[in-house]
């Protein structure tokens, strides 16, 4: 409990220093991040409301039992179905010609509703606020990303001791969902499983392509456990590697390691990005690596820090981010290796442990 | 591909007559609605932008592969990672002074910054489009809802085929979530699994709590199939009912029945709300029932018509919701019944097979 009243307080004040005198937040990775609260986003508002002198909770009175006894000094604000909702929440803003902050995450209905009943407030995004903390990870919530690596990790090496060949993609995702639940995730997403040629598209959707010898075969999962997001990719072939293959795979891995080099306390997220694309580059392959180098992750799966091109971003201790560098040839097949990487004083540290090695199954 | 080019005219035709000069949809399912692309919400922006006279998708080149010879008369506008996408997507809008419709779901960061480099736009809901199309479900519509909401109700059938004497409540729900991936889901969620006392909170958020004879469950259950959702709740209990819990079950089956038989073309969503509640009122339980009735289902879990008492919207052939009333009693226990009924011309016809008579495990 105490670790979100003491995030609440560092943010307030946080707030009173950038001028900015509330925050509204919906159901969202921010609204679990200060009130340790689940709330899925749902059709009937339920919304935080931080100001200088008061933490408020607004949400549908039947769903009390869900926060009785976690509030710690956030006053809750029960409603009935079929109440003025939007009334109430206004009434808790600050008087006119004061800043609101919005959760980056409020759906647009809202906003638009907010706006309009009080166009007397200049309206922000919160994440100039809440990026900076999120971004610096405590040891508990490293923990936590380890131990759900370590769960999409076991779950694939589970799947990969059964044979894939002969099933679709969408299959072994639904094989590979099961596998994930029992490792313990509390909830799981299809991923990308690309097999063959679907290799080369860096975002491939799961399609009915049936796996044979051969294939390059992709594999990039995680699930979420206790809030927290794990990721992860792996490449590898059926039985046997086609042409170019083993080349770029090697080339590919290179980039992974130069990134993970380059990652270290106060380098900017940019020379990160360029490290790991310098290698793919000088390999003959610069137009063929067309995303950024890796994002943060945490409570979102994609937050930042991004490791992109355009930021300048420094990185800092306990920042956590993908490294995942790939060559996707179009129409014949893709190489993409990915770990996530714990920035320590000491460099940046995997928290992966399974093989990067080119396997053949 | 024909049927998401039809609704693009229609919904064309409604901005026309409406006085919208374009529409802002990011991934959401207004977005798969009108396009057909199942696309996530990711931090990478995509962006349908319709105008009266042309259709564009914004969108990160290297995702080009997933939307190849889906897109009919829309037009790509490919972007890299590192440009500046927002000055990309304000150059899609219509000039100074007109109006701008903005998908629901889209993101407050995103509005905002919109709002912030196009302050010459006026900027409304883009529901009030998309909602009076959404709500009348077309005959393949209502056949996907009847076969995932058939999924569901296997799921939960297998499940009861075991023993559940002993597991935790989150046990269960992992056990059901794998049993309705097996059914065909492409994605299922928790859902409620509530044992004991705590049945009497209707948003139960699944527990540790074992469950023991003498108990009631809950099972409030859903998944998507092709996109759209099942959702239906059955009660039960362990071996041997508790006190009064007998009573209140036939007086919220009754509710079910009279909501159902309330639910005809032209009444109100109100008045399908009061004839439910009246049946709970008369026996006695008027302060135990603390939601509205029910709520539309389709690509959303919730979607309109509500079924509620501040909705004096009139049903129509093609609506598509959920009927579910409910009692808890605090600190001992609570019964929800819940079916998905579809409105046709002569009446609400439910989707569910499933036994509702009172069933002890």
């Amino acid at each position: 409990m105490e670790v979100f009243q003491n995030r609440r307080q560092l943010l307030m004040k946080q707030m009173q220093k950038q001028g900015i005198s509330a925050l509204i937040l919906t159901p969202s990775t921010d609204f679990l991040y200060l009130t340790g609260l689940y709330k899925k986003p749902a059709q009937r508002i339920t919304a935080l409301i931080l100001t200088a002198s008061r933490a408020s909770l607004l949400m549908p009175g039947f769903e009390r039992e869900n926060v009785e006894g976690k509030l710690n000094d956030i006053l809750p604000v029960y409603y009935k179905d079929g109440q003025d909702v939007l009334s109430l929440l206004c009434s808790l803003l600050p008087c006119r010609g004061q800043f609101a902050a919005i959760g980056k995450e409020m759906q647009a209905q809202l906003l638009l509703a907010i706006q309009e009943k009080r166009p007397d407030l200049h309206y922000v995004n919160a994440d100039q606020l809440l990026a900076p903390m999120r971004r610096q990870k405590s040891a508990e919530e490293i923990t936590i990303l380890e131990t759900a690596q370590r769960m999409a990790e076991r779950g694939l090496t589970r799947l990969l001791e059964t044979s894939l060949v002969g099933k679709s993609e969408r299959e072994v995702s639904r094989q590979l969902m099961q596998l994930r639940l029992e490792e313990g995730f509390d909830s799981v997403g299809e991923g990308i499983i690309a097999s063959g040629e679907n290799t080369s598209s860096p975002h491939h959707i799961n399609s009915d392509r049936i796996i044979r010898p051969g294939d390059v075969l992709m594999f990039d999962i995680g699930g979420t456990y206790k809030g927290y997001h794990a990721d992860f990719t792996r490449t590898f072939v059926v039985e046997k590697a086609p042409a170019e293959f083993e080349n770029i795979y090697s080339v590919v891995l290179e980039a992974f390691f130069a990134g993970q080099h380059a990652a270290v306390v106060g380098n900017t997220a940019f020379s990160v990005d360029r490290a790991a694309r310098d290698v793919i580059d000088k390999a003959g392959y610069a137009n063929y690596f067309p995303h950024r180098l890796g994002h943060g992750i945490g409570l979102d799966g994609h937050e930042p820090p991004f490791i992109s091109s355009d930021s300048q971003l420094p990185l800092e201790p306990g920042n956590v981010f993908s490294c995942e560098p790939g060559i996707y040839l179009p129409g014949r097949f893709g190489v993409r290796i990915e770990d996530l990487l714990v920035l320590e004083e000491t460099g940046a540290r995997s928290i992966n442990t399974l093989s990067k090695t080119l396997q053949i199954l």
